[in-house]
């Protein structure tokens, strides 16, 4: 635990999260960025600076909840697909130095862009608190 | 194996494809869209929709080679930062229906874009097969 970090933070429950799932390895809560309704981050609970920095068993742990939460969204959450994106290094626009996977939820005709574009970030109209309790895995 | 895939036929080699690296279970090729220079695809092999159609324990695999190929675009191509993306479903903005892995190599002020944006599609200005020999991995 880096303690300046804040996804450390959430990951070890000093600050709370508005949690989706986790495990030993792992964390997806909902961002509060509020840039795009159901925006789930996927974390390490370790801190790892990015993808390069992370040991491949944990970058796999990550990776296998991503899966899981996507099918989540898609199966039992109504929504028609997902973007999956993760900056790794400042020079790729990555803000938080702590490596975290974006899950972008997506539905048809949502407006946030089309075929060969990254979803535009159109600003989140659904409540945090309720979102969560739409997403959050059993 | 689907016929009328065309990753499917760059995967099996009845189209040449620009090869970074590939092992039994995954590929990372460059894309020839000139949208991004040194744009890199990872695929598995095996023909799965998205990342939610694909089986996890070659979902870890193409994870693995995602790690492998941004470690080396860092660690010896010069570059300063990878963008990962993966669109899953035609209303996230897929186009070709065999999972993919974007990665996108970033530099310091490339102008594709800052902090907490997505790489905007600037447009490719090298030639592909030197960004080929530059970019495999040995």
């Amino acid at each position: 635990m880096k303690d300046d970090c804040i996804f450390c933070r959430i990951a070890s429950g000093e600050i709370r999260g508005l949690r989706i799932c986790e495990n030993g390895y792992a964390l997806a809560f909902l961002d509060t960025a509020k840039d795009y309704d159901g925006h789930i981050l996927v974390i390490p609970k370790g801190h790892f600076t990015d993808i390069m920095d992370c040991p491949e068993y944990i970058m796999k742990h990550v990776m296998s909840m991503v899966q899981a939460v996507c099918r989540h969204l898609t199966e039992d959450c109504g929504y028609d697909g997902t973007d999956i994106l993760s900056a790794c290094g400042a020079a790729a626009g990555q803000s938080v130095y702590h490596w975290h996977v974006h899950i972008i939820p997506r539905k048809k005709d949502d407006g946030l862009g089309g075929t060969g574009e990254w979803p535009s970030p159109a600003g989140a109209k659904e409540d945090l608190i309720r979102m969560c309790e739409k997403l959050r895995m059993p």
